[in-house]
């Protein structure tokens, strides 16, 4: 009634997308049937991949905002969490892809030269956005990746590589963090506070065992004091931003404490959210990882040794990228500074009043 | 060398295909987040329709030529299989679609009237092609399903509706498998035979049970009479016809027996393929069914007791088709003729050797 | 250190785990192959199962207290997504279990008679925990459904029959929820005012159209005036308690009215985890139905017309089940009672702030 | 009738079965609520491992058989596929125990040591079983793998690793393929001449191309010798087994000859069924890999960098594990060797015919 009547075939433009597909093989006379297999997996790739850039695109718009309404936050979280969905549905058609066996490949492979993934301009743009930057990518045929894609993209990627990523931008989210410190509490000093006791506890513990040999007591006594020691890099920031110089460190001094307490906090009201903001980044990295893995496993298996469409060293590249192409790894790192919850310190009552709701 | 060079984005069609999202509600000034994703899902459903559909043409064709060369067969199963793989993988695509809430949908819902997925003319012809028929179907809105397709495409349907479906040529192939009956050895006299002594083996151990009270053996012995007694439908064509005639059964009376025959040697050399192919389709029919649950459930969670877009009673019209929509029903049942391996009588070894290779 | 070392097999109870395993098959002198991998799946369904009741009963301690904690909520909405995400693994089980053909099947069938899956305490646990009423059961072979269980069995399940389910205590937890009315703002009966005027709105606009013959406005206003009349069940508390004593509804008229409040205003932050929670509710009923579905359809196959192990009616009674053994289905059904939340009344700004935090 | 009646929970053995969890941090008295899921994750794992282990002992014992019946290869072939489909589901369950965080899991860590899933031998079993050798593994904590196993484990195991391996069998079998050479008829020759023919068109074709610059030639053709000549392995049976001594090979000549016949005329019926054996044992590999993978992402998050529960190197191990413990890796190289199917040479027709059925 209010609105002109609509028929789902034109309203989902199937005209243009079922004439969208074009195999090669036809076209130059040699029909290969699994080749329509190959544009389509593909192409639905690139379909959930402009989905995906729609969300980030969005999430990134309120991550930018100079301070964000806590009621935006949920929203965020839910498209964050609906990314992570459809990189888990299309993780799963590699399977649908692997249907095609390797000879059935080798029909149209020639004919694709240099077509490749590697030019998938979305697939760098859902990287560069969420925060991959051009110093963390492995080199590619020894040109910056940019370079595989056509002249106009190239344009439009240097571009949004300048501006502010989703990494940057949580990290400046995090560093607003209240509660990090404040009149009577200051969480870092009572969390270290709780660290060398932790420590010190283990150690004497170790020391007073009659039954330990002195040269067992010694041994793990030293190996206590090494990890000890490896805190500091959260307790000074001087030693902190020297590591993060090294690249240890992504996230600055202050980003990290924030991420930390909202770890070790997650089950405040306020923090609730937060905790699965900072949740559904990592699984987005994880499942990314996973694809990637995915499709360098799958590359081997299609390709062997042989190099990839495009030129690519395939299998190998795939592989190294898995591995090298992570945005939010000091998430990842973060537990590495996680103590045990019965020995964080409680938060001052007044605190935790302040984190939660009052009606 | 060989052929010109190509790019990703060229090779993909991406220009149109990411250009055929046309949101309504940013047509109407009312921009929707969620109507794109809606969008996205429905066309990559659609773009794996057109796979399915291309699968589906090939196997047709080639179970549509009068004998169907053995070297054929594995390529055949091969291809039913992908169609299994492709399902599953859009069975997941709901758990995406979900990420949108009722609340979202409402944004935009009244602006897609009338469309709906009773109008995916691709699905229809999935279904048609593979042998359901408009008597299968179950009625929509008082008019045959065909009217809601645009009117060329239901001058295609029509034509389609009419040619031979995979039910109809696998039915054919079927009827031709060898081994039925030979020279020594009738497979459907030895089957019968054996069933027979089955039962009646049942019935004398009931009967010799001293510990069973009369009455109990009385209805025992009855329960058991009845269950053969229903075997008859197998063992005598005119039964069999005039069940089928009623609607009991679609596939003829030959095609039962060699489904049967294929069930039950499957392990022979020569049955292996058609038993693959066999289960592959009781698996297309399986995953559709769980397809359009899936969706039933979906729409009930998505709507409530609102009618769907396009005016369909939503949820119950996909929960009832779910259960009606069944095309290899026949396979399902064939179970209840099964008995068990070790009654099965064992084939002559002129038979067995016939079914095996001979290099 | 700290504590004794422990071995993973002794740890895991791997001696008592890996030799849990009897196939009657074996027992009987008969061995069938695929007997293992029938008891291993349903060994690991129950094993789920325990792990389900665990995250349950947590779930349930939390609700059952007279007020629950903010802080606690994402605690239980944790884990009650943690059940979600194990319902949809063992929902892939079936997919393993489907491996094995009918005909393998019946190689051990017989010699399982009369156990079933309908014995399963845990599962009955599951759903009378969760809120399944013997009333809201189907009739199963004419006796309650508790009787298949052991005779312990029994008892402890009408002693559970009889506690608080997690379908009263979320309907309690509701009935407390702030804000439904207050000083200066009743969220009913702004609502109220909100539906009645876009249905008018709608109204008026039929009537003025001048394109629409007479008749269809006559049929068009109607259609409307009916389904605003629906909305009476939720403005007025006697016609809801009406429709709710003949089980149209199962809720409260308070509770209904919370949970409303909570999909409308999800985004407040003090909703935010409520509305998770219903989610996750959804979730849990739509992915045992799912479960529950592709049972049926599994039975059907592996049996055919046969009855079940255990002398159900198998496929038939799964299938009605399905559809019958919902539990919180108003959530489903509160969808009808939406309004595009361009419609929605605004909450008042000191309502708004008093949903949010202020530190 | 015929069997004792039986009840599903006595059969399921449940009273074992859900007694056999027993968490560390209630015995200390520190309840840590996600102990519980550890665990269950965990003996999901193993009784799954359990099964794996019984199919595959199943198709260890057919391909150790003298010759293989070829009614036999089928239900080999499902089997294998059945442990895929395992694999397949319990990569699914990493979901599942992420559920769990990384605070969740500090709760009860310590509580474990030296716990730890390199301790399980039933998947140490399964690699050994299916042919991964001593030398294949890295090196974890400088001692060989079995020595965290228990002391009659590892006899155990010992005597399992001195038994053929699936690999070893597969390996025969392949050798006794058929028609690798025949009276009118030498596959090998006639395959070696196809490549030949293949690269030197592909070289006149680049020296005759008038737009071709000369050093650009020179490049091109310089390349495809290089190809051409990394076909020697396969052609000749001296340099074949000098790299196979130096590890690039696996598989005897013999047996690579008798997979790439397998691939390349894998329509043959004689060759369908040992096609989807090669098939499995590469999805198996590809599974297991994945399976690794996916563990040594979890173990990143859940620990940082952080050693495992066990002392292992956790992360690190699993991700180098991950890569390196490839069983058929012959069968993922075999691709390398391909040539397109329109320049493989046509089986002669007298063998074709015996690779086909005669009734």
């Amino acid at each position: 009634m209010k609105y002109p009547p609509v028929h789902y075939h034109d309203y989902l433009g199937l005209n243009p997308l079922l004439n969208a597909q074009h195999p090669k093989s036809t076209e130059y006379g040699k029909p290969a049937h699994d080749e329509l297999l190959f544009i389509i997996v593909h192409q639905t790739y690139e379909l959930w991949f402009k989905q995906i850039l729609f969300e980030l695109d969005s999430v990134l718009s309120t991550f930018q905002k100079p301070t964000v309404a806590e009621s935006e936050m949920g929203i965020a979280s839910a498209r964050l969490e609906r990314i992570v969905s459809i990189l888990k549905l299309i993780i799963g058609q590699v399977d649908v892809l692997e249907t095609m066996t390797p000879l059935d490949f080798l029909d149209f492979r020639d004919m694709l030269y240099p077509a490749s993934g590697f030019q998938s301009y979305q697939w760098r743009l859902i990287e560069t956005k969420l925060g991959l930057r051009i110093g963390d990518r492995l080199a590619y045929n020894q040109s910056p990746f940019y370079k595989s894609l056509s002249e106009s993209q190239q344009g439009e990627m240097l571009n949004i590589m300048n501006q502010p990523s989703l990494h940057d931008s949580v990290e400046k989210w995090l560093e607003r963090t209240p509660f990090l410190q404040g009149e009577n509490f200051n969480f870092w000093d009572s969390y270290k506070e709780a660290v060398n006791k932790m420590f010190q506890d283990d150690i004497t513990t170790v020391k007073n065992n009659p039954r330990l040999p002195d040269e067992e007591k010694a041994k793990t006594v030293a190996g206590l004091e090494q990890t000890l020691k490896s805190f500091d890099a959260l307790f000074n920031e001087d030693a902190f931003n020297k590591l993060r110089a090294e690249g240890q460190f992504r996230l600055s001094y202050k980003a990290m404490h924030a991420a930390l307490l909202i770890q070790l906090h997650r089950d405040q009201p306020i923090l609730q959210t937060p905790f699965r903001i900072i949740r559904a980044l990592l699984d987005i990295d994880e499942t990314m990882t996973t694809w990637r893995y995915r499709h360098a496993l799958m590359a081997m298996r299609m390709l062997g040794q042989k190099i990839g469409t495009g030129g690519s060293s395939g299998h190998k590249y795939l592989a190294d990228a898995t591995a090298k192409h992570k945005i939010f790894g000091d998430f990842f790192n973060l537990t590495t500074f996680f103590i045990p919850r019965s020995q964080v310190p409680p938060l001052p009552k007044a605190i935790a009043d302040r984190m939660s709701f009052h009606y």
